[in-house]
Order: structure tokens, then C-alpha cells, then sequence
């Protein structure tokens, strides 16, 4: 069944009139298209049996047209230029087709406050009660055939730019200079956009989990920590590798990236259906503090992905949602000791039948 | 006065007994620190007189104290961990500490309708009624001379990749391969971010104001549309040039471009304390009317600019803002003419006592 299709049966059983989707993310994978509204208003309308209305910035109108009129004939597509108030717009439209918009449902986890009072003063018997998002967020937890597809493609790119990483690594390289090749070789592909800054962190440097890459050098010795993603037609990657540069590792660094590795695998072993979120961060959890290391290891074990980086299901203590096929989240445990180390190993997967597929496969470029 | 001061006496004057602080720009402007906790949860509490409390993921506790007990000894710091209720955590450290916050102001235009909702639940006794944006929007509105400093130095980075991407062009590079090299050169500079997606659009491509660079590849006697900037230091540059490839210009190209140009100078010059916003776009826009291409100007004459690259106020008719010195706005007149042509011309400047002073200085790499 189309998104669209379950969106309209979500409304019926609800009994709500309309849904109201403002989230770039959401209207895409319902409607099919992407838009960037930055600071001005884009949003999908999408009712219980009437057609859905896609409403742009004028200056969207002729893209949002090609998209919708193509893949969803029945779409209509009403735009507002920059001079005019689009709440009025939108209203008036709304009103003049169907005055009986009363219950309503939001996104509350992305319709900020002054869009929602800019809606309650327009329509002012409506019920703006109901919550969208828990429902917007179970349609984008399991993903379809194509978006699985869109993933390891996402997936492969991320492998090739560590591969690319790891090969400009030489002594007195910088971190910016290691961040700007990778994106260059992934720009020069066609990769529009990276899916969030390109993380390249020597040494000490990778110890903050939030470090930010800069003029440091590579020396011998070293640890590199790789975190990055692209995005692929609108669906991303994320993939982290700590990788060795040098002759020797030391006893301390061997150890601690065995004991990621360990912690990764165990957690990736157990992904299957019906498993807890939270039972994959315990198995991580638990296992690098049976090593010493639990209290360096000072974040969640991952976050779902999609087309964003970070999305929901979080992977974390006291998320008791059972796994479901075509769900799919990174797990990435790290060890982080201040000023010193830093090692995170990360994959995104998706849950299948009987376990889960990843999405990157890049070795640990280590022995 | 600072920007921490401002806050606290605007809290005073309005009798209110808190600021909530969501949005990172903000934080950053008052506090120093930079943010960027993605769907975790970020806010700095301002209070009428007692210190402010910055609220960070644990994660950031140690980046947020290296910042503001360096610059400000008297923020409190607290944290949460990632298996926490970031709600419970503040309502219990904040009744901890004082029980009496019932008048809160929060910016309305960044915070969701389920962070409401949180507060509300956990505040039961509060007051979420007043709207702190438009004060947030006037504390940005104006900028003091260490941000028009980096506003400068971010043009001039601009300025720079206007050059290196002019100097990339030749007969069948392909878009993509521009823009990789613009960031590429970039990123080795120091620069983590683009202040948005670069745009580098050739010939007819540009003809849609929101193009996105592809494959296509450069023929002779083509314009040539870059839009992009950089974030230098938390300040975002912004600028557009259109530039000619090949041999001789056709009469049309020539006349558009004369066009584009002279409203872009005519708005420029119209710059001045006092003048209203939406006269700048008259002025741009009854020009280019006048030409016969005003149905082809088919946005607004500007946007502010700052920490974010699209920000508070908007030069658009309607926008009856007068001008004051410190303002920082985009005047970006273009000419759009669908399967043909696109020119744009953009630069960004701050409003000083007599006229304005502009951020970027790329030539029009026209002759």
C-alpha cells in the first residue's frame, strides 16, 4: 500500500479531517517530492478520501508540478509568492473547497508553536489536539524494497569515501585536508551532499566524540577516526571506522579497538525481529564494561536512518520497541578516554527475517 | 551592553521570570558556545538576575565548560545522559533550585509544539504564553563590530570562491566538477562549511532559481550562475555572480545581464538608515519592470544574514522595517526566463551610518 494510501486510512480510522505534513522529510516520501523551503512555508495536505494538496513557494510550483503530476496525477499544487501572507493563502483555498476542517492532526515533534497559533488564528474552530507524529514516524521506521535499495547505494559510497580517506593518510597530513579530498572525490560522483560534516580526527583528537576536524597533523602511530555519509536521492549513510596509521599499535590502543570491535559485533549479532531496542545497547553496554572501559563509553548505541541521518527508532536504554523487518539504525559503540583515544566503529543495517543486512561493509583497515 | 545583559533586562522590563533559549544561534550569541545537539535537547536559561544555566547533552558538558567558564565564570553547566528524560532532568534540577518560574518566554518560531507540551506537562503552573522570537530576531537584527568583523572575513572567503570556481570553467567541466573544487579549496582552507549547498548552474540550467547542480557540462557562449558562501566562525557569507563563458555575448545576454546589474546597483545605492525594507525591493523591482522583465523577478529582493545564511528580515514588499546600522541583508535581483536564461547578482552589506558597506567584492567577471 502507497504511503499516501496509509496516510489516508490513518485519517479515516481517526476520524481526523486532514493532516497537516510541513516536514520536508515527510512530504517526500509520501508525495514524492523534495522541496527546500528554507524559512518559507511548504506542506501537504492529505485527507480522508479527497485528493491531496501539495502547497509551495511560487517559486517551487513549476518543480512541484513535474513531480507530483507525473508520479500522482490527482495531486493539486497551489503556491504563494514571496509578497503574500501564505497562511491567508492557504485558508482561503482551504475554505473555499471544504469549510468543514475541523480535526486536525500536526507534526507537534516539528510544527514549532508560531506556525501552530498562525493556523488556530486562521481556523478558529478547528482542533489542533492530535499528534501526527507517532504515526509519521512508524511510516518512516520500516522501509520499503526502493528505500532499502536507495540505503546500500547511500551505503556503498560511504565505503568508497573511507577507502579514499584511508588512502590520502600520510605523515604531516592534515584533518581538513583529508575531510575536503574525501568530499571532493564524492562531490566529482555526483554526491550533492554529504550527510553531515565529513569527521576526520587523529590521535588524542578523536577522544571528544563531537570533535571538530582541523589544522592538526597526522603523526606516526596514530589512530584516524572516519565518521560519514552521503546522501543518495534523498536517503543517507553513516559509517565509522578507526582506522591504524603507522608501524606498531600499542598494547592500550589494540586493545581498546578489539574491545569495540567486540561490543559492535555482539550488538550486530543480536539484531533480529522482536528483539528490544534497548537489548542491543545492553549487549554493547555490558560487554565494554566487563572490559573496564563502561564509563568511557558516554552515548546511546545508535539512531534509526533513513532519509535523515538521525531519525527515529533511538537504539538506546529504555527503548523497549520490539525490532520489525525494514527497520534500519546505526550501532556504534565507542570508547573515548579525554586527551587521549578515541575508538568508534560504526554500521548501519536493516532488520530482515531472521537478522539483519548492513548497509557498509568497509574493512577495519587495522591489520 | 552584551547580548547576556540585553536578555536579562529585556526580562526584567516584561516581568518575566525566565528565557528558554532552544534555538543553537541563539545560544551561541549569548552564551559563546556552540551547539549542535540534532534531535537532542540544547537550551540556555536566562533569568531576570541570577545566573544563566547552560543544558547540554553529556556528551557536550565539557566543550560547553572549556567555553563558558572561559569566557563567562558565572554560567552553571548541567548535563544529561542519553538514557535520561532530558524533561525530568531540568524540571528537577530547576525546582531544585527555584520553584517560583511561572513566566516563561520561549521563541515560538523554533520550538515544537512536544517540546510545549513537555514543558507544560512538567510546569504545570507556568505560563508559556509569551513569545521571546521577536526579541531573539532584534538581539541578531543588529550587528556588533566583532560580528561584522567575521561577516567580512566570510565574504572574502566568498569572494575567493567566486575566483577559484571562475577560474574552473572550460569547455565540457561539468557543474558537479565546480562545485567539487570550490568546496575542495575551501575545506583545505580552514572552511568546515559551505553556508549552503554550493550552486554552480550552467546556461538554461539557471533559468530555475533553485536549480541543483548536475552532470551537465560547459558549451561555449553559456552564463555561468554561482551562488554560495561559507561559515566562517559561526557568520555565514552569501553571494551570486553570473559570469560569461566564451567569445561574444548575444544581445540578449547583454541586455539581461545590463538589467540584473543596474537594479542590483540601484537598490545598493538606496541603502541608508531609515529607508523601509520593501522600498528596496521597489526600487529593484520597478526597474526591472520597467525593462519589460518584471513577470521574470520572480522572488524577493533579499534575506538578513548572520549566524544562519537565510535569517531575519526579509527585504520583500510588505516589509515596512526601517533600516538601521548593523543590518545585515542579501540584495540578489534576478531574471528568470523558464528553458532559457537565468542571471542573478548578489551581494550581502551592512547598513552604516550614511549608506552600507559591502561584505563581498568579486568583479562581475563580465568584460
Amino acid at each position: 500500500m502507497s504511503k499516501l494510501k496509509k496516510t489516508q486510512e490513518f485519517l479515516q480510522e481517526q476520524y481526523l479531517d486532514v493532516a497537516l505534513i510541513m516536514d520536508p522529510a515527510a512530504i517526500r516520501l509520501i508525495s514524492g517530492y523534495s522541496t527546500e523551503p528554507h524559512e518559507r512555508i511548504a506542506a501537504l495536505f492529505v485527507f480522508p478520501s479527497s485528493d491531496p494538496i501539495l502547497f509551495v513557494p511560487s517559486l517551487e510550483e513549476k518543480m512541484a508540478r513535474e513531480v507530483v503530476e507525473t508520479e500522482n496525477s490527482h495531486y493539486t499544487v497551489i503556491s504563494y509568492a514571496d509578497q503574500e501572507d501564505p497562511w491567508q493563502v492557504l485558508s482561503d483555498y482551504l475554505k473555499a473547497i471544504n469549510n468543514s476542517l475541523k480535526r486536525w492532526a500536526l507534526e507537534k515533534n516539528y510544527i514549532t508553536i508560531e506556525r501552530l497559533e498562525a493556523l488556530q488564528a486562521h481556523f478558529l474552530q478547528a482542533d489542533f489536539s492530535h499528534n501526527l507524529s507517532p504515526f509519521i514516524n512508524h511510516l518512516r521506521l520500516q522501509k520499503g524494497v526502493k528505500e532499502i535499495e536507495l540505503l546500500k547505494i547511500a551505503g556503498d559510497y560511504a565505503d568508497l569515501a573511507i577507502s579514499i580517506g584511508v588512502n590520502a593518510l600520510k605523515e604531516g597530513v592534515s584533518e581538513l585536508e583529508v575531510v575536503a579530498l574525501i568530499e571532493y572525490e564524492m562531490k566529482k560522483r555526483g554526491i550533492l551532499s554529504m550527510s553531515f560534516d565529513t569527521m576526520v580526527l587523529f590521535g588524542d583528537h578523536a577522544a571528544d566524540p563531537h570533535g571538530i576536524p582541523g589544522q592538526r597533523t597526522l603523526g606516526q602511530n596514530e589512530f584516524v577516526l572516519f565518521d560519514l555519509g552521503v546522501f543518495y536521492q534523498g536517503y543517507a549513510s553513516d559509517i565509522t571506522r578507526t582506522v591504524f596509521f603507522g608501524q606498531k599499535m600499542s598494547p592500550e590502543q589494540i586493545q581498546i579497538h578489539e574491545v569495540v570491535q567486540k561490543a559492535h559485533d555482539l550488538a550486530l549479532a543480536a539484531v533480529k525481529p522482536g528483539v528490544k531496542a534497548q537489548e542491543l545497547d545492553r549487549i554493547a553496554r555490558n560487554y565494554i564494561s566487563e572490559q573496564g572501559y563502561g564509563e568511557f563509553f558516554i552515548h546511546r548505541l545508535g539512531h534509526g536512518i533513513g532519509q535523515s541521518c538521525h531519525e527515529f527508532p533511538s537504539i538506546v536504554e529504555g527503548n523497549q520497541m520490539e525490532l520489525i523487518p525494514g527497520m534500519c539504525f546505526s550501532i556504534e559503540p565507542g570508547i573515548y578516554i579525554p586527551g587521549k583515544i578515541g575508538v568508534r566503529i560504526e554500521d548501519c543495517v536493516v532488520v530482515t527475517e531472521n537478522g539483519c543486512e548492513l548497509f557498509t561493509h568497509a574493512p577495519s583497515y587495522i591489520d
